[in-house]
């Protein structure tokens, strides 16, 4: 499974866990809410900035949401 | 100062502390030295994809790094 694909799956695990909508996650990040849509589908990767304003957007530290991503990645080696 | 500015002098910090040039960098990471040139002058923004390539080849997480960032940013706030 690629990174993005990962990311993708742990963005929406927290999103959902926040009971948060793509919709109230794209307007409190100020990103596109299709954009949402596709980086939760693994079909965008994200960049620094946008990984630093979803962070903000849930409440948590970029480097923490880059973390949840790495543990993923490291239960498929 | 972006955090694509912050960013690259974090990179830029990281890699000479390791005595590593860009050219070394470029080729551990498997990302191209005038992207890694124009990430450390803040003019590109790392992808999720180049932050694992790049942490894995200074030896260090990716969260960490985004950690290094996060920190330099509050210290400008």
């Amino acid at each position: 499974m690629k990174s993005e694909e990962i990311f993708g799956l742990v963005l929406r695990t927290i999103r959902k866990k926040q009971k948060m909508s793509q919709e109230k996650l794209a307007f409190q990040s100020n990103l596109d809410r299709t954009y949402i849509s596709m980086l939760e589908r693994g079909v965008h990767q994200p960049t620094l900035n946008s990984l630093l304003s979803l962070a903000e957007a849930l409440n948590m530290k970029a480097s923490e949401l880059v973390k949840l991503v790495e543990e993923e990645i490291a239960k498929l080696k």
